[in-house]
């Protein structure tokens, strides 16, 4: 079973190296719902060739994460953000370099 | 001409999306400044199957950056990073926490 949470974060980091198209159905199967029978007659196909598609396309995004790890990165740049917070309440640091730090920590999280 | 550097840092990125032999044949031409002669002799080619290999791969490493963004959003993080550096100076933050904000935001960067 294919967790539908993880697929559409993926699609966030790798959605860009699938062609147009095959973004396009992934987003509609796994992002707004519609059921393989419904996205076949948007675009004029069988539900068949939809569900191979979306088949061959999470196949594509897994290999994209095991090669680049890019959601596994993200995830320890969240760690390592939160362990420097929480670290640095021992200290007592000024209320304004505090909020600067973790503005750029957000900023630098979310480039 | 071909920014060798710049295709040396894009291999970095992007090179494990590339198949065993491509990465090879790229890191033999790039990275260690064999000729495209001394290469095709390596794998029993000719010249021009290598020459052409390293252009349609140079394009599919600028596809992938153009896409993904990897090389723009590293540089990006580390600006952010120097100028929270820079701008924490003006505040007096015992070394400890400083210490602690540069290692961590070096991790950060690094991961």
């Amino acid at each position: 079973m294919v967790d539908r949470f993880k697929v559409s974060i993926l699609l966030d980091y790798y959605g860009c190296l699938l062609t147009a198209k095959q973004l396009d159905i992934m987003t509609m199967y796994f992002n707004e719902d519609l059921s393989l029978a419904e996205i076949a007659e948007i675009n004029q196909t069988s539900r068949q060739a939809i569900h191979d598609l979306t088949k061959r396309c999470y196949k594509q995004l897994v290999s994209y994460e095991e090669k680049l790890k890019l959601l596994q990165k993200s995830n320890i740049r969240k760690k390592l953000k939160e362990d420097l917070i929480d670290k640095l309440n021992v200290y007592s640091i000024e209320e304004e370099p505090k909020v600067l730090i973790n503005e750029t920590l957000e900023e630098i999280l979310n480039a």
